[in-house]
């Protein structure tokens, strides 16, 4: 491809230009090579564009029109290529090191067979994997999509058709094989339909049931040809469904607990499924973490005041500053990374603002990721938890030591005891204060 | 206790008195000895007063004084056996099997030590005792009350001082052996407090665990003290706190996997707890069905455009009557019950509020046990979804079969078929007209 | 067109059946004819089916593909004319007066310039009349799309672009005269662009002041040239934009009031948009009839577990019954009706899922009118609020009669009284009950 | 009273110590004598403490007992003024310019007549008026407390009880003539029970007639009595009502204008109340500050993840910078002012929580005042804002000059035109990226 056919050409590649930098085309706090506590930033983050938002989609919304004119959607013909070519283009213009697609991102499916699809699909993933080798950019998420397609209107994996749980599982087959070609870090299941819009025509112990089998399938498969990747279920609580099976963190776990998939399966948390499910983005962080499924993460934000799924681009430190905290602290990364699952307001329409979004929020996670480190240096979290918690360390303490072995032995030490027990101080708000002092 | 000393003297036993009565004090559809299905009504719905909203609670809310003035509150002294001859008194009226209780509903803590309260709560279980003989009213859910006394400030099991830890291990062996003494029903555990404000200062991992530990002593001490009831755990996704760990039947169910406790612990699940955590009611109790998990309900409703739990009187038969299917189908309750977990608004004031609501309420579940009975015998949901499913049942089709036994082998099927395959429609429309035709 | 062309030729004239008719295509509660409190049904009702959802949508949502494939949308050519018919087969059919539509589900813009557009419309709005003509299907309302086109990304009153401001106008122009033309009952607003996804760059008073400027022309064009509909503006909070303006009824009031127009303007209430703003439907009805602002009503539900607009068809005879109540005891419609904004399920994708959903809600209105008739033959609601309120009515007592002026002749009173004032029982539970009574 | 008396002896008075304090009794960015824009930072900021969380409240919640062990509070004869004492004494030891208080936070309702708690009140407010004469402290708002009254349980102003209301009116007749000798800056009415739990046994009219009276009334007396500060009604859109009537700004918007009390009437916005509304903090604050009606202000934080007031201690920089960008923009505070209407979480029991808490808020509104400053100085918002409206600016705009007077002109200018309009980039993520470089 000539220089002409380049879609970022004017950008110069992105680079760190430091915190006082006046460039808005350079980063001010991710510093690809600089050492965090003993390994890089890339090492740590693991950055990766997502395709579908960035690259496929139009800006169009259930309620109007396409908005976007992307020069790589422009020639209907070799718009599949094209695609490909900015994406990488793209990735490489920003300098971080993956990419996440799902199979109908890099080809749409207008086949009128499977067979067809996937026989165009495998030139198409051969020239995802000559991008690849050319560029070094690997893939974090490689998923199917299983939730467009008409097909799976009620379901893909829980569909009531056999057949449709076939396609399914043939669209998997699929993918699971490019991303082992692709070494993609992960495997993404995301199950959109596979839930209900009304309990009444639903059986859920069949579906919980097929979901499972459908689960199975896929870790035989990955175990059958070798691949290296993480499978990964990422929660969301609703919608397009009503209800969706993998509704959150906890619910996955009981999930995987009742198949016998825990040590399988980890998990994709969204940080905007975590809010729709009630929950703070930590929280589910954390609960993943506590419960040993925290496998990569897609970065967004909702809108605290929307009920629907917004996707835009992560920017509050405080809150990406104690997922970064949880995440390090946990261990960080093994095959996960962070994927910008985020897209553009439907009128940002300059190429400028895609750009500038990625930026602003690859700084967003480099920034979080220096308080974190503080915050693991100076041990401020840690030391207020073991404050809390230390009477649990005291092993002589009757309760702790195990001594008290059952409620009457607990019951005749409570009852030997002159005065009440009393709650010590949380101490929520001091640090609350404390921890602000990291953040502003 | 003479004549004089009664509460509800002027009120007559509450009867049958069939659809067309026009006594506001006689149930349209509640009769107690109709059989349904093989049950009498009173058989199928275990109907169950709550202690604490209709007897122990005068009226207060955070922002407002006690507004009720019940006779049984007004003489302080002697104000807890009042209250205990208040509330069988008005279970009798109604004619249903059930009260239910914490321990601080029957006797208020103001004790400066734990041995004084159970010395005290001693004579009054006493009191409780011969009030069951006399009356024939079983206790539906007996429950320690872990949340309220200062001391569980910051959690009862959970709580980060292990002396909490056995003061509420201590409350529940208190409550246990009560319970069996009183052949409770069920004993509940609700973690009001076990849950956190803040996850900065929490340590999930820790907090899990004593939950578990909690957890699995009540079950130990049930199984020596030889207790019949069930253990029921009682979700709730937040209120007080801001996260509870108990959030709904799903979280519930990954808890108890983990803890190595299915099978010893089902869950009290409640109309409102439900729709706080995201869920309808009959979501919750499908749920807890599938899993193996349904104990028992706390029937009250919540308020759709409020967040927090309004504890309003059940009345909607469309609701109820799915629930009440969903029940039945599922071989009804063991040795659970519907206990009215519901309290009055706090101007209505009047003793004829609280008369009337659950004389509403009863009839609601008794009418909706009548619709659930339709459901069953025409088979209408059962047929629908037997239809909506029934490819899955066809044992020769090769998904169905095990034929097809990973997923290079669906892959193939599906690249062999000419077509791809086509969603069925759900016809949620349609069943929806048709159930309503059951309800209206 | 002959025969053959006909979209619902298998299915017969939709009569009324009543309330034992065992085909699910006759109505059991809607007798068009039958009179209730002096009018007929459908002079009470005034029925709509509305274009968008059932006509012009192709089954796709933010998610996934069409899944819908309509007869009147295959020949790509000549589809709009189809759909037209289609539309009014399916109305007639139906045996309901009215129909409603956007100028872009009459003709969708696919046009380099607004001149070409209006013109193409025009021979499209030529063939509507036509059929208006022919079949006696009137419009309940007429409304120009302003928010699907890329051009209204940022608005459509609310623009920055002046130009926007302009195209938007035409549009409305164009449609008030066709709203003329066909006699429309009402011409409504709804500004599902016109707010702010971002306050950091949004002017709340110039675009308030636009939105102002622009309801303000549409009023005076309809007085120009004579129109006799109601202009009616349907409040929503939010999606697509996170804020709209025409937030609420309560909001629509103020802007009203800012804006010189009430007594100009009223409003098209739709179920789901109230639940998104944290209101019931009633309190959006109720609220309009005490602001003088009624005019038309979107008849659909949401999901009260999802946070987006769900347009589902409606069917709780209780919420539905209560709405009925406040309309017919508010005087009922004046030009308004009962539109059906409302969506099969992405996969209901038979026809026939589409005629049943339309019966079974025409009937769920027809049954709550009913039901409202007795309401207020009874006068039960209005008994109990004449209670409630009825020392307001005495016009002696000296806080009612005005005899206390100001404050201070209300502090002397109230010093004078030897007790406190009390709180009368609000019997909401009892209130509940009675009116359980006349829904099931 | 001696040194011995005191309540916070042991901290020192608490100053500015910079941002590199150690001292978590220190000010980091508060520096009540710093010129920003023209002002000190004390001018600008107005603080107040709220008496009602932190002198009277106890430490209980719906759910449990008391847990705060206040010196004050302990000995119950003296209480009263024992809790004046520490309330002045603590506000002295911040620094603040101001305390807010109800009538009941002051002193107990426990009277039998009304005239008994006025006569009782004189004395403690002649002790409040001595207090504020020794210790140069204000009063930012004064506020009759309309809502914990068991009489109140169905109203204030709006009570079915006539008596009521004139009880409500004597109480605020009693503090608006208390706030005028306090020279408090604002009354403020908040109408907690204003609202209904129940739409069917309530008169939407008569409530909505009845608080437009009250509301008069209250307005008359301030202009009777010479009294110069201002009235303001607090928006809330619930709790502990279903719906109340004062739901957000528009609505209160609206209501002024009805009852023809604009330009007397502002609002005292609560950052908590706005996000239960749906709305965001700023927005609120915008929406006022549009419609000219922005008074002062409740500086709290909820819960993203609970739908109740839980009423957190500010301390969020980002959502405070935009407010104090919207507040200071527009003027600043005439005789509002920021409020610490936050409360301790429950199980936060030390005297320091309480300290710390304030010193931290304090600092984020300081810390927001000093970004509010560089974004107006840089007119970094200004600028995006008047770029992206500058066409609308251009007065020779035939749309902008007026020259298309109507919708006939506009749609001829349309007509005319040979391209459609085309949206311009909204540069909504640009824009959070460079706000995003003044927070953090």
């Amino acid at each position: 491809m000539s220089q002409a056919d380049k879609y970022f050409a004017e950008i110069p590649q992105v680079i760190y230009g430091g915190a006082q930098t006046l460039s808005a085309y350079q980063y001010r706090y991710y510093d690809a090579e600089k050492i965090v506590l003993g390994k890089t930033m890339e090492q740590h983050l693991r950055l990766s564009v997502c395709y579908w938002h960035s690259f496929a989609w139009k800006g169009g919304d259930t309620f109007g029109a396409n908005t976007f004119d992307r020069p790589w959607q422009r020639q209907q013909k070799s718009s599949a290529l094209r695609t490909i070519d900015a994406a990488f283009e793209f990735v490489q213009t920003l300098g971080v090191p993956f990419l996440s697609f799902h199979d109908e991102d890099l080809l749409a499916f207008n086949h009128a067979t499977a067979r067809e699809y996937f026989n165009d699909f495998k030139s198409i993933s051969d020239y995802v994997l000559q991008k690849i080798d050319q560029t070094g950019i690997g893939v974090l998420l490689a998923t199917a999509n299983l939730f467009s397609h008409a097909a799976f209107g009620a379901g893909a994996a829980t569909s009531p058709n056999p057949d449709v749980f076939a396609f399914a599982a043939a669209k998997v087959k699929n993918m699971l094989d490019s991303a082992k070609q692709m070494d993609a870090q992960n495997y993404v299941l995301w199950g959109g339909r596979d839930g209900y819009n009304q309990l009444l025509n639903t059986s859920l112990p069949r579906e919980l049931d097929q979901l499972g089998r459908f689960v199975a399938l896929t870790v035989e498969h990955k175990h059958k040809i070798g691949y290296q990747g993480s499978i990964l279920i990422e929660p969301k609580p609703c919608e397009p469904t009503k209800h969706q099976y993998d509704y959150d963190v906890a619910t996955v776990y009981g999930f995987l607990a009742k198949y016998d998939l825990l040590g399988e399966v980890k998990v994709n948390i969204e940080a905007n499924h975590a809010t729709l499910a009630g929950h703070s983005f930590a929280h589910e962080v954390a609960y993943a973490a506590a419960l040993g499924l925290l496998g990569s993460i897609d970065a967004n934000r909702g809108d605290p005041q929307n009920g629907w799924d917004t996707d835009q681009f992560p920017n509050d430190i405080s809150e990406l500053s104690h997922v970064l905290y949880l995440l390090v602290s946990n261990g960080g990364f093994d095959r996960g990374g962070f994927n910008f699952d985020a897209k553009l307001r439907r009128d940002s329409t300059d190429l400028s603002d895609l750009l500038v979004a990625h930026i602003a929020s690859i700084d967003a996670l480099a920034k979080s990721l220096c308080v974190a480190e503080k915050l693991i240096q100076d041990n401020f979290i840690g030391e207020a938890i073991y404050q809390r918690y230390q009477a649990w360390d005291q092993r002589t303490h009757p309760v702790v030591s195990g001594a008290l072995a059952d409620l009457d032995a607990l019951y005749d030490h409570v009852c030997s005891s002159p005065h009440l027990p009393v709650s010590v101080s949380g101490k929520q708000e001091i640090l609350e204060a404390g921890y602000s002092r990291y953040i502003w």
